[in-house]
């Protein structure tokens, strides 16, 4: 711990409540008592779903029917109605046969990942360098043969499936939307490797799912490969405003993981309200394209803004908007001067969750950041960038 | 999957709908429309607190203070007000500095467990044979060394501690109640040989959170011995009726594990409203003494049914009545029996939940289990008995 103290990267969980029906707004409450009006920078519910009337109504309307928990694991008294028809939503939602629930989105990658080596003995996992905790525990899990295939990098998977046995069951494990770095897979030519080298794929949408493709599908859904992902796996955690995750796939594929997996198999379900919540807020988004092009038009803008002021920010093609400091002690420093002194909350990301070297401050416009918020937000980082010395980069003509 | 069916033991999940302020009273579909009226009698919501009038106003009322998810993980925004009380509460219902919270009972055990070894290089874990499989998921990631004890084999753990290396960190980790067999761990005897061996203890008190001891503080609260264990784990999944896993324990100790474990940090926080509705159950729960004392009452009342009639339960001191049926494919058929023809729900448990061999009907009695339900249980379960020619033990005189 005083490693981690040493090199400015302990972690102060910012102690907030969020207002409903006034997203991004919140309150802090930065002792414990004190509470100061804040605007939300930082936040993955990226639609502002967990504010939506009619999800909030769907959640008070099942407890009012049915209780908080779901008093059970799936098996035991855990799987309700409500669990049902959410799961079916969800299948069709991503045109599979089947989708099963797990209380995180953590949970649905470490406990499906971790046994498709006993569905597939002999398996071959190939993990993209730079996926997710959860899916990185869930290989480990598996304990079968892994290769890591360099980020996005094609050539080097190709390398790697071209030099294993050809016999062996292979599955590529990547994400569609990387959330750090805010870029995405080359899911076209992943597809087009996995059909040559007869692969399984298994894509992490969790920061796409109901923000790109029809209906909220996800990228693989925007780009039509859909039929060409094996399994697809997502969150309700993010822009669905809930919490809990989930695979789809074949049957055949979501009938195994359910009955093997420790993961899903020996834990409480998610409430019937949480599922209840997601139903409604999954059958919404699938209705509303305006607001996946007012989340988008919203981040255009913040690039804009940060393009013109110079600020080194990672210019991405996704709603993401990573701006790089690069050192764990200043990008704290600029992060307090921002909630303190001007109410702007937006979380320093500091190794495990991004390499040294490359500490950021991840900006997740809604479609509920106003232009007066940005007007602010622009304001009191050009006085961080004078006050700490940053760097800016040089602004194309 | 062939195998699973042929061994009688796939799982079909029932699909239900609690009514709200009629537990255990509840809604069977057995096939997506049709509705039968059920009694639940296999629910871990043991105390009937997911029906709880004051939990579900306080979920509600979290929710229309501040919407549906928490839209980040701990460090991104997903620390709220909600969590920081119910943290300060569970660590003062173990009388330990601090709590930790986790999206489930499976992820604290699994993520605390798994980082023990960083925390303590060298580490060896001593586990119980019965530990839950959470349990086993984090002794699995820990990757040092470990000794499984036999089932509360006080001996056997002495041994297996007396032959390890004097000055290697040691830690036991163990459940205080066994919920398949309905079981108690030898607490005192354990935390003995800990002092002797100089072994940290970690305890899951699952089944016994809200359920025993002073304020529902747990079994090892019951026993007086709570300050000698060093990590207690919980669920709020079960007696609280929410969802949600912690652990209490030194502040020197959550501090590491919330800094260094991936289940931890990796992943969405849970809802605020779920840590709003477990505050004011733990709360509730920690004035009702009368509340437990009934929750004894009627699981003795339905033991001693069970015993006069010669049905072959596991007599323990705990909650929990298993009715044992010895194979798979007769205890689903007597489960489907009761559900079917009577309207009573209790789950067949088979492999991999409990071995082989030892399937069973696992009762859950609650507070709200009344005198006319009790006699129509054993109307239903005498029936089955001749019907499936099931063995019956000889009664005591
Ligand atoms: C790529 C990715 N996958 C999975 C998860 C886990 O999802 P959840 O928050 O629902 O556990 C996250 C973030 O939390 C993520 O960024
Ligand atoms: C002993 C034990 N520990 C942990 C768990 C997991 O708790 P949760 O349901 O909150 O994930 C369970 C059951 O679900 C259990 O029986």
């Amino acid at each position: 711990m005083d490693n981690v103290r040493d090199e400015g990267r302990y972690r102060i969980f910012q102690d907030i409540r969020r207002k409903r029906g006034a997203f991004p707004e919140a309150i802090w409450y930065p002792d414990g008592t004190t509470q100061h009006d804040i605007v939300v920078w930082c936040s993955n519910d990226y639609l502002g779903q967990g504010q939506n009337a009619c999800v909030i109504e769907a959640v008070k309307s099942a407890v009012d029917a049915t209780g908080t928990g779901s008093g059970g694991t799936r098996n035991i008294s855990g799987t309700t109605h409500y669990h049902v028809q959410l799961e079916r939503e969800l299948a069709s939602l991503h045109d599979k046969d089947s989708a099963l629930l797990f209380t995180s989105g953590y949970v649905s990658n470490e406990a499906t990942l971790s046994v498709m080596s006993q569905i597939l003995p002999g398996l071959i996992i190939y993990s993209d360098a730079l996926n997710h905790a959860s899916m990185i525990a869930g290989v480990r899990g598996a304990r079968c043969e892994k290769r890591i295939f360099r980020h996005n990098d094609v050539a080097h998977l190709r390398e790697l499936l071209a030099a294993s046995d050809p016999n062996a069951p292979k599955l590529i494990a990547f994400e569609s939307v990387y959330s750090m770095d805010a870029d995405v897979a080359p899911i076209n030519a992943i597809c087009d490797l996995a059909d040559t080298y007869n692969a399984l794929t298994y894509c992490d949408e969790v920061h796409a799912v109901g923000m790109y493709g029809p209906g909220g599908s996800g990228l693989c859904g925007a780009l039509g490969l859909m039929n060409r992902i094996d399994i697809i796996q997502g969150t309700l955690a993010k822009a669905y405003g809930m919490i809990g995750g989930y695979i789809a796939a074949d049957a055949v594929i979501t009938d195994a993981v359910r009955s093997l997996a420790s993961g899903f198999i020996f834990t409480t379900s998610i409430p019937p309200s949480t599922a209840a919540g997601a139903l409604r807020s999954v059958r919404y988004l699938k209705q509303k394209d305006d607001v996946r092009i007012a989340h988008q038009e919203r981040a255009e803008a913040l690039k804009a803004r940060f393009r013109s002021a110079g600020l080194p920010f990672i210019d991405g093609p996704t709603h993401i908007v990573p701006l790089l400091i690069g050192d764990p002690v200043r990008c704290k420093a600029v992060s307090d001067f921002l909630i303190e002194e001007r109410g702007l909350y937006v979380q320093p990301i500091n190794y495990p969750t991004v390499p040294k070297g490359t500490e950021r401050l991840r900006f997740t416009p809604s479609p509920f950041h106003t232009e007066v918020m940005m007007d602010e937000l622009m304001d009191a980082l050009n006085e961080s960038w004078k006050t700490f010395d940053l760097p800016r980069v040089s602004v194309a003509a």
